[in-house]
C-alpha cells in the first residue's frame, strides 16, 4: 500500500516506528467552523459578557481534547504537547463560529492530529451547548492550514 | 440566557438536571464526510480487499469515540449506549468518504452528541491514516440528520 | 474490619455488591475552599468581566472531574450522573474562593464521592491558574454537607 | 490580566507555550490531611496489619491520580513523570491521616499540580473507604511545601 | 459471518444493538494465573504481612481494570458494574498466583469481558511488580468459568 | 523486600525514581495465544477476506491498549511510545490465534509492560468478538520474549 505509512508491507496497521527520527520543534495549525442561524449566533455572542460563556467552555474542551488525541486516534503517537491555543471567533457572514487551533511540541512526530482534534472537539462542544435552540447546525471546513518541523518540512494551506 | 439549557439563570454552566426525565428509547443519526483527491481515495479503496483497511479502522475509532463522548464534551451526561454503528462509504463524486453514525440508548437524555462525535473521530482517523499522501483533506458536512425519543420528539434533517 | 464495607470478612478490598439495592434518587452536596492573598483574589475577580475567567474554567473542570470519579477512586461504582452544578464564590473575608458542588443520580449507590471530587478538582484548577502569582495557597474545608436517598437516608452536616 | 500566565493578552485561556523552556530536573512536594474521629482512625490503623489496608489503597490511588493530572486540570501540560511517592501517616493528635506526595520529572514545566493532585486523590480515597462509619470527615491543609527546578527556582513553604 | 454477532450482514463491525434486551441480573466469573519460580513466589508471600503488598495492589488494579473494560475492548457496551471482587491466591504447586474475578451488573449485556479483563490486569500488575527479580513469568489459563443471566442463560466451565 | 524495586525500604509501594537514568532506545517483544475450537478458528479466518475482520480489530485494540498501559498498571511510568506493532497469526495446530507485540520507546524505563498489555488486550478483543459462538476459549502463554536497552541489557526468552 505504497504511501500509506500506517500499514506495513503486508497491509497490517501499526503505529509507525519513529524511534530514529530526531526530536524537533513542531507546530501545526488547523481550522474549522460551525454554521448556525443568526439568531443562534446572537445568543452565543450576547453571552460573552458575564453570562453563559459558550466560547470559553468550547475553548477549554478543545484544549483538553488535544491532550486526548493519542487516546482517540488509534495509530497516533503520544506526544508531550508544549502549547495549545484556540481561537473561537463569531462570524456574522457565516453565520457561525470560526475556530483555529495552534499546537506545538518538541517530538519525533507532528501535531497535525492534535490541532485537528482540538478544532473538532471545540466545534462539538459549541453544538452541545446550543443544540437546545438549534439542531441543524453544521460543522465543516475542518482542515490543516499550517505545519512546520520534521522531515517533510513546512506545509501551508491558506 | 433564554433557551440555552446548559446555563442556569445566572449564566453559569452546569450539567442539566435530568433526574426527573423518564428513561426512554432514544436514537440519533449523524453524518459527515472527508474530502480528498481521487488518487488518495483510490489508495483507500484498493486497500479494502485484504491489505490495509483504512475504513475498518476508522469505523472502530468512531465506535470507541462514541463511548468517550461524556469524557470529551464538558456538559454531556454519561449514558449507557446500547448500539453504535458506522457506515463509511467511498464516494468518487465527492471525492472522499461519506460517514454515517447511528447511536441508541435507553436513557434520560439523547445521544446526538455521541453520534456526532463518532462521525468526527472516524473522519479524523481517516485523515490520520492517509495524511502521509495528502495533507489538505477537509472534514465537513457534520450534522445531525435524525433524532427520536425524549420530550422534544422526532427531528428529521434530511 | 467491622463497619468498613469496602473490605470483605478477610480484609480484602472489593467493590461492594450493590446489585440488590433499589435504584433511588440520590443527591449529595460537598463544599471546600481555596485560600489565597487578597491580591491574588483580586486578580481572579477582576477577570470575571470579559477577561480570563478563572472561576468559569474551574467550574468546567469540576463538572468533568465529577464524571471521572469512578476512574479515580478505586472502589467507587460507576454511576449515571444526572446533574452536576458547581458554585464558586469569591469571599474576601477568607480570603479566597468558596466552592460548592451538587450532584444527583438515580442509582444504587450515592454520589458523595462525585460531589467531593468535583470540589477538589475545581480547587486544584483554581490553584493551577493562579499559581504563577502565588504558590502558597491552601485547599481546605473539603467535606460533605448534605446527602439524601438510599438506605442510610438523609445526612446533614451544616 | 497581568501575572496569570494561563491567559493571553486578550484574557483567553490557553495552555502556555513552554516549547522554548529547557528540560530540567524538577521536584515538587505537597501535603494535606483528612481529619476524622479517633474511633474512625483506630479502624484504619488496626487494618494495617494484614486486614483491609486503607492506607495502601489510598497510596496507589494517589500515584495513579498523579498520572492523570493533565487529564483533570484543563491547562496542565502532559509530563513524563519519573517518580511518585506518597506517605500516609496516622496522626492521633489531628486525629486523622497526614499525606505527603513527592513527584519528579525531567520536563519543561513543573510537577506542582501532580503532587497536589496525588494528595487530593489519596485523601478522597481514604474518605471513600471509611465513609460507611463516618461521613463528616474533612480534607484540608492541601498545599505545596517544596518545589525545585525550572526558571522560578526553589520554593519552600514549610 | 454466521454466529459472530459483532458483525452485520456485510461483515462490518458494530456495537450490537441491545436496546430491546431486558435489564437482568448478570454475573460472570473468570480465572487465570501467573506462573513464576518458587523464589519469586516466596518474595511475594513474605510481603503480605506488613511490607510491600503485591497481591493487594494487583487486586486494586484488577478492580479498576474491570471498570475500564468498555474503554479497552472496542465493541464492548459500557455497563453500570455493581460488584467486582478479586481473589489472588499463592499456589506453591503452580508455582505462582491464581486469580479469580467475580463481576455483577444489572444490565442488558453480560459482564464476561469485565471479569476476564480484571483477571488479566491483575496478572499484568503482579508481573510489573516482581519483574525486577524474574522476567520470564507466564500468564495463562485465562478463561470464563461461570456466567449467569441474560438470554443465553447459565454457563459453567469448571 | 530485597529485589522488588516497586517498594521502598519500609515496604511501601511507589513509582520508582528513574530521574537519573539515561534516555536510551528500548525494545520489548511479548507473545501469547488464545486457544479455541477448529470451528471457531475457521469462522475467524474466513472473515479475513472482506467480511468481518476479527484480527484487524484485535490488532487495533492491542495498539491502543499499549498506549493505556500507564493508566492500567498502577506503578508503571508513562512513556512516549515510538512504535507498536502486533502480529496475529491463526495456528490450526493450537488451534487458535498466536499474538506477538513489539513496542519501542526512547525513555528512562523499558516497555515490557506495554508489550504484554498489547498482547493481553488483543487476546481479550478476539475473545469478545467470537464469544457468541464459543465461551470456553482460553488465553495463555503470555510472556516476554525479548527486551533490549537500559541498564539490565538484553533479555532473551525464546
Amino acid at each position: 500500500m505504497s504511501g500509506l505509512s500506517h500499514f506495513d508491507s503486508d497491509g497490517k496497521a501499526h503505529m509507525v516506528d519513529v524511534s530514529d527520527k530526531p526530536v524537533t520543534a513542531r507546530t501545526a495549525i488547523a481550522e474549522g467552523y460551525i454554521r448556525m442561524t443568526p439568531a443562534t449566533l446572537a445568543l452565543i455572542t450576547e453571552g460573552r459578557a458575564d453570562k453563559g460563556d459558550v466560547l470559553g467552555i468550547a475553548r477549554i474542551a478543545g484544549i483538553m481534547g488535544a491532550k486526548k488525541t493519542a487516546d482517540l486516534i488509534p495509530l497516533c503517537h503520544p506526544l508531550p504537547i508544549t502549547k495549545v491555543a484556540l481561537d473561537l471567533t463569531p462570524d456574522t457572514t457565516l453565520p457561525g463560529i470560526r475556530i483555529t487551533a495552534t499546537v506545538k511540541t518538541g517530538g519525533q512526530t507532528g501535531v497535525e492530529m492534535e490541532a485537528l482534534t482540538a478544532v473538532n472537539i471545540a466545534a462539538l462542544t459549541v453544538y452541545d451547548m446550543v443544540k437546545a435552540v438549534q439542531k441543524d447546525m453544521e460543522i465543516g471546513g475542518v482542515r490543516l492550514t499550517f505545519k512546520d518541523g520534521g522531515k517533510s518540512g513546512r506545509f501551508e494551506n491558506p
